[in-house]
């Protein structure tokens, strides 16, 4: 492929294949009428608790080494493949864009922490 | 396609573009000290928290349509973004390759959930 | 008991016996090393990604009726009881006096949602 | 005290006066037919979340100071109130006795985590 066939920038994310795979898993069992947006984000919320219940004991510094134990990595890694399906399901049936959506963050992050300002500093004001 | 062409299979996931953002993004700031994954846990629940806020009231029909206000619906983007941003950055730090991930845990689920068993059931020993 | 006795007014939230059962039961087991309040933030997401998990795949309707259940019924209300105790356990630890805060946020909830303008309307500038 | 002055043990949880507020709150706003305990579930979350992000970026020591800016103080304060608002009216709308609830569950934590075992232990096989 050369620039001439393809001038637009490459994505920052492209989940088109994890996407499709969602929708047919949900067809195929007939859980569409499951997967409304509101029951998808009480989705997302559990699996985010079950991702967050894996560090809450653990030191920051542990929480870096978590995968050294074979069977917290592989937890950690599932915990996140399900937050991820969640999410892209959830874009999928609000027609998002997530490419768009992180494009579009990204900038107004860069607009609302300029570097200067936001060099080293946690603060609520000054991070996202 | 033909083998030739591609013996690679397509990625379900592809987020390195984001990936790579989102790490020059804290570099320049000097957020990386911050970003332990016990943290970054803590700021993907609560950009969850705010992605569910917008749903809470709705009925499920209702959440289906949240798009039709412009208002509410950047929102929902904007939340949606600072999910994946989140979860592609605690990824990045443990590591963890989240083309893999999926895959693995939708494998998992296809032997979990028999398209026969699941069919049209929510049931919680059914359904994810 | 006579006014002259005690002129304060009931409280709206009395927990002393939980915070007291929690902290020996802490104490006993020397926890109190995890029990920052950072640690048990934490700990009440994961609870409540618990408590959201049992909802989410229900209708509204059907939410209602989910105490018809007997296994269903005491999961919801071991998770209950895990929001309160981890809520509790983080107030202890904060010196947070619940019945002060309630009493603070449900006058402030008052002025923001005053009756009139309020009534039967969920929009995200009326309700909590 | 003798069993004569009192022959009921002490509630570890008495929330009767703030779930009478609350109810006359929602009354008086016709909010009832909002709060189904799936749109319960979601506000709860929700408040979690931002009580959570008031953390996020803190060590664990720093987690501990919270208190000693005023600001601060009074946010974390208030979300803390929200969750428990949100919790009381949820077991309100499912007839859930708070007290019950949690002397069931301490009970079942106590027999998880015998103090011999569980001390100074945060592994998750031993730590709720």
């Amino acid at each position: 492929m050369t620039v001439a066939d393809d001038p637009k920038p490459r994505a920052l994310v492209d989940v088109a294949g994890l996407r499709e795979a969602i929708a047919q898993f949900a067809r195929e069992r007939d859980w569409e009428p499951f997967h409304s947006p509101k029951n998808l984000a009480m989705a997302l919320t559990g699996e985010v608790g079950e991702l967050v219940e894996l560090f809450q004991w653990l030191t920051e510094d542990a929480s870096r080494e978590v995968a050294r134990d074979a069977v917290t990595a592989r937890r950690v890694r599932d915990e996140m493949a399900d937050v991820l399906i969640y999410l892209v399901r959830l874009a999928a049936v609000l027609e998002v864009d997530l490419d768009d959506a992180v494009r579009s963050k990204l900038a107004a992050n860069a607009r609302r922490y300029p570097i200067e300002k936001a060099r080293g500093n946690a603060n609520k004001a000054t991070q996202p």
